[in-house]
């Protein structure tokens, strides 16, 4: 933990900052617009840049999904594990899918009760409780269990009301204006993957 | 750019990508929750993974600033210039804080105008607009100048609604539920700075 005579520590620090003590939070960052992922990827670098251990799952992206995040952790060893199978709203196979999330929410499971890393972040983990492939009441029993340092983001659209009620950080990512929709411009790397 | 046949390129292209045109976007992420700043980082993050050129302009941080950030981006060597004066709503020295944010913005609009970098942040720049330091008309002014493959993200509460409108793609994070404020929990260091 930073001194109090850091500046470092000035702007942030509230007034009556003394001893901070560490507490890990459940962060959900929901809503139709951009940035959920974008802002727990933020977090992590910047826990990173404090030496913190720090994790991503992803639920949805493809195992061998390769996009900036990806390469950006790989040359840090910042570990980014994907185990979707890039489900898509045109996705066929609902049961491999299932499966798949399941697979992976073993083993965010198992990370987040040891508590080894600092942060973990859930990257898509909303869908697969929206769809009902994990009961969110699961989902809580496990983070009341997990050590009290421990920080965990979920991302992802319509996140259940019960996770939110649990959360202590809940952000909601407002829609105001897209290029995409509005203007027909297409995705751009480097911005969106 | 990256080809329609690399499998990384599959889940978040649209169905009709053919050829996808290199476009600047203007971003502006706005509103009172978390994540303006940090869905930022997290983009400079992506895109320095795809070896884009990024460059971040702090306007309020204090240019002695040492946050998780800062550590992080001078680990991988990704500029941040932070020459703010840590200005806070105690601030007696508004002048100064004034000056600052102008010679500031000079060179932010030196860079935009150049184009030597694929995306430009300007961070918690909304308050110099927002408190009157720099023309709004001036900022938008630059950025129709541009080089039209240039990116710049914004980011800040209450952005004026001239930026707004001429903005591509805005998004409002808005505060759903904050520990800080319902549980008295601290910052959270990693998490917060």
């Amino acid at each position: 933990m930073p001194s109090a005579n850091d500046p470092s520590e000035r702007p942030a620090a509230p007034a009556n900052a003394g001893a901070r003590r560490r507490q890990g939070l459940v962060i959900v960052n929901t809503g139709d617009g951009k940035g959920k992922t974008t802002a727990a990827l933020g977090v992590l670098f910047r826990a990173w840049g404090r030496d913190f251990n720090v994790r991503m799952f992803q639920f949805i992206k493809h195992s061998t999904a390769n996009f900036g995040e990806h390469r950006a952790a790989k040359k840090i060893g910042l570990p980014i594990e994907s185990l979707g199978d890039g489900f898509t709203w045109l996705s066929k196979d609902m049961d491999e899918t299932t499966a798949l999330a399941v697979a992976q929410w073993e083993r965010c499971r198992e990370a987040i009760v040891r508590g080894d890393e600092d942060i973990i972040v859930l990257d898509e983990f909303t869908y697969a409780m929206h769809y009902g492939w994990i009961e969110v009441s699961e989902v809580i029993e496990t983070l009341r269990r997990r050590p009290e340092q421990v920080h965990v983001i979920i991302t992802g659209r319509s996140a259940p009301q019960e996770l939110i009620d649990y959360a202590d950080l809940v952000t909601e990512m407002k829609l105001v204006k897209h290029p995409y929709e509005d203007q027909g411009i297409k995705a751009q790397p480097g911005i969106e993957f």
